[in-house]
Order: structure tokens, then C-alpha cells, then sequence
């Protein structure tokens, strides 16, 4: 039944792909959920119908958590609605709540996926310093008053680069698939405004992966785990010996890259 | 009635003063409300009578509108209450929501007031550019699709420096006070991120006044008006003649300056 209604739905005549940003405060995480929840996916099909006339049925490169925000999420969906790719943008958002921007339309081969197409993410996470809260970055940065040590959080997250076992940094909840990532890039850097970018690029991440990626760091720059010590948690495997999850609102999904498949 | 109450008020041991920012969006302006309408000054009092333990009435240097946001509002307050100053900040913060914050504390003689003791004011008015509207800056920002002419816009704001009369920029619902008032400083920084940072400092301004100048400035940027036109409106002081109101979200209370009263 359900690959019936998946091919009944790669019949229709256009595979279109959006790339979508979203302030993740209020809503429910990106993925569809049963009203009265409210997620990013809820809003996107409901004004994307009304502009294509059928069904819509989103795919999407990330499945982010309530209060994650994204400047780069990939989905798509097919459709037989006609309006014209570069005039799709526009109107989305002409009917969008402001908190969720369609940044660029685009049409794909109808193998094309949103998420088993992906070839590598990158996220980021802002932690906000500063010696009192800043009310205009509060939904948007993790606040850590302490002056964290840039330096040893440096030295300690190039631990990650490469391939790995990244068990130590899963979360309970995710799906059963293996815990061995890559990492291609990993930085910090130290923004106007008092705020530290985290960036961090990878062939894909487990569930909660970057979250508790940085609270251990958060833990490394206040000088209560030594770098040494945080690559001996990534190699031990063992979520307890890992820092508490670091807040959903500092984190972004920035990009998904595609490779030829797609070049957005 | 009220003077006596004043007079017992000041009668109060302490005149304490601070220094507040906050996130305008949640709530009806500055000044208290009725509830279920809030306002920042409710919930200020609200948290500041914990903290202090007697009845609180603040005194603020600006009633910000609805939306309008606020790194610099200054407040004051009479109280017997005993907490020392240098720990007013961190236990206002504790009780306080996250889009409103206690930036500084300090002491004042007993005719300090936030209000009437003011020499001069500094706005900001912040305006998004950009293809596509970004969802992390909805709440903090005007978006202009369009790319405005910043040279002609600052030429235009040069008219507003010096003493004026700004009947043209004065809203209806305002007091009834003189319209003259000085401007010292107007400039536009054309900030990381596609935004527009305006920002004027003034003697005092009237009701509205800055997002009128930016609604007509804004005029000017996308051609609409030349930047003689700007001077002409000023000179004309016919509020019909300017153009229609900015968007609160784009506004910051930015500075308010006490001179040798107060050094904050």
C-alpha cells in the first residue's frame, strides 16, 4: 500500500525541490504532526496545496527538533501544479507565516529525494557570551554568562574530524542505523556581538548528535572537561560519559549539499 | 492626592535605577496595561516587588510602543527594600522572562528621575534588505525587498540635524508639547547580514517620530522621493506630507544619556 501510494505519487509530472528557512521557535520540530501540534511541515503543505492545487507531500532533509532553526533545509514533492519554478518562492511566501521564508525553488529529476539524495549537512550552533542575556539573541543562542576558553574547545572538537563511532553522542531516541559518521569540518568561530559559531560539516549525524556534541564542548570551555578528556568520550562509545544535550535554540540546519544531484 | 503620594514615594529610602533591555514583540509597550493586557512595565514591577518587598512604581526615560524593543530603557523607582545594588541585576534576571533584562543597576539621589532628568536620546532603527526575507530577523527588523539608494538617504536625513520643528514627523495621538527639538546626530551603517542600521540622537523626540522620518526616509531609498523632497516635508511641518509610519519591529530604544545626573 504504501510504495502503491509512493508511486502513484512520482506519477505526477514535476519533482520540486525547495530550500526553506525557519525560525523553529514555535513549532513542533520540522516533521508533520496531528493537530493541535503544529509543525514547520504542517504550515509548508497546507500553503503549498493552495498553490499547486493537489496533495502535497513532503520529503525533507532533516527532520529537525522543536526550537531548531534552519537557513538551509532541502525538501521536495511532486505535483502536477503548474506554476512556473521561478515564480514559486514568491508566491509561498506570500502566504507564509514570517517565521518560515521558501529561499529558492527549483525542479529535480524524479529520482531526486530530499533526504536519501543528501551527500553531506552542515550544521551550526551559536552559543551567546556576554555578562548578561542579550532578550534579542534569546531564541536564537544558547546565553553561557562564564567566558568559555576558545582555544581548548578547538583543540578538543578536532577530535572529530574523520570517520567515527559517534555512539557517545547519540541520543536514546533515534532510529537503529550505525553510529559511524564522517566528519569533513569542524570550526569555531568568534563572531561580532560576543557570539561563537560552531560549524560543523558531515556525511550525515545521529540522532542529537551535534547537541551533545556541544555540550561536552560547552563543558571543555569552562574548563570542566580537559580536550584530551572530550576525544576519550568520543572514542569510549558511551553516552553517560557525555555532557547533558546542549538547547535546541542554538541550533541551525545551514546546509545540505547535494553534490551534481542537485545544486542548491 | 497624586503629590502626596509622589512625596511619600521619595519618602522611601533608595532611589534605585536601572537599565533595562527587552524584546518588544510579546508585549503592549513599555507602559503598564490592565491585564490581561502586558506590558514590559508589569511585569518589571511585578518581579521587582519580589526582589524588594514593597509596592513598586517605575519611572521610565521613554514609553515605548507596542513592538518596539529596547537595549537602553532607563527606569527608576523609590524603596526601603535592602538588596545591596551590586546584586539587583543577577536576582531581577532570575525572575524575569528571557526577552526582558536587567543590563545594570546603580543608585540615585532622590530627584534623579529616569524620566525628567534626561538629556538626550539615542533610536536605532534597523532595516533588512535581501532577496528573500530572513526568519531570524522578522521580529528585529523591517524587510525592504527592494535595494534602497543609501547615499540618497543619507543625504536626505542630513536635514534633520539641528533645531527643528518636526510637526511633520509627529503622530496625532502624541501629548500636546513644542515640536522643536535638536538632533545632534542621524547616521546609516550599512551593516553585515544586508541590514541598515539608522541611528539618530535627538534632545527628545515626539510621538512616532522616528519610524515617520524612517517610513519617509525609506521614500527616498527606493526613489518614491528625491532627497530635497525629505527637507521640503520637514520644512513644511504638515504631517500629511510625510510618508506612512514604519513598522514597529524595527525599532530600538538604544541610549538614553543623564549627563553628569547618572552615568549610565
Amino acid at each position: 500500500m504504501k510504495r502503491e501510494h509512493k508511486a502513484e505519487m512520482k506519477a505526477r509530472a514535476r519533482n520540486i525541490v525547495l530550500k526553506v528557512a525557519y525560525d523553529g521557535t514555535a513549532y513542533h520540530g520540522f516533521q508533520r504532526q496531528t493537530p493541535p501540534i503544529v509543525a514547520v511541515q504542517n504550515i509548508l503543505e497546507e500553503k503549498l496545496q493552495t498553490i499547486f492545487g493537489d496533495t502535497i507531500e513532503l520529503a525533507a532533509a532533516g527532520r529537525t527538533d522543536a526550537g531548531v532553526h534552519a537557513y538551509g533545509q532541502v525538501v521536495n514533492f511532486f505535483t502536477d501544479g503548474r506554476i512556473p519554478v521561478d515564480r514559486i518562492a514568491r508566491a509561498a511566501n506570500s502566504l507564509l507565516p514570517d517565521d518560515i521564508v521558501v529561499r529558492a525553488a527549483g525542479e529535480a529529476d524524479t529520482d531526486f529525494s530530499a533526504r536519501h539524495s543528501a551527500k553531506s549537512k552542515t550544521y551550526v550552533y551559536r552559543i551567546q557570551q556576554g555578562e548578561v542575556p542579550d532578550p534579542m539573541t534569546a531564541r536564537y543562542a544558547w546565553y553561557i554568562r562564564r567566558p568559555l576558553d576558545v582555544a581548548a574547545m578547538r583543540e578538543a572538537l578536532g577530535a572529530i574530524l574523520g570517520t567515527h563511532d559517534f555512539s557517545a553522542f547519540r541520543a536514546s531516541g533515534g532510529a537503529p542505523m550505525s553510529p559511524v559518521r564522517t566528519m569533513y569540518e569542524a570550526t569555531i568561530e568568534e563572531a561580532a556581538g560576543q557570539q561563537l559559531i560552531c560549524r560543523i560539516h558531515g556525511s550525515g549525524f545521529l540522532y542529537h548528535m551535534v547537541r551533545n556534541i556541544i555540550g561536552t564542548l560547552a563543558n571543555v570551555g569552562l574548563g570542566v572537561l580537559t580536550p584530551a578528556r572530550f576525544g576519550e568520550i568520543l572514542e569510549g562509545r558511551d553516552r553517560t560519559k557525555a555532557s547533558a544535550t546542549a538547547p535546541a535554540c542554538g541550533l541551525y540546519l545551514e546546509h545540505v549539499d547535494y553534490g551534481e544531484a542537485f545544486p542548491f
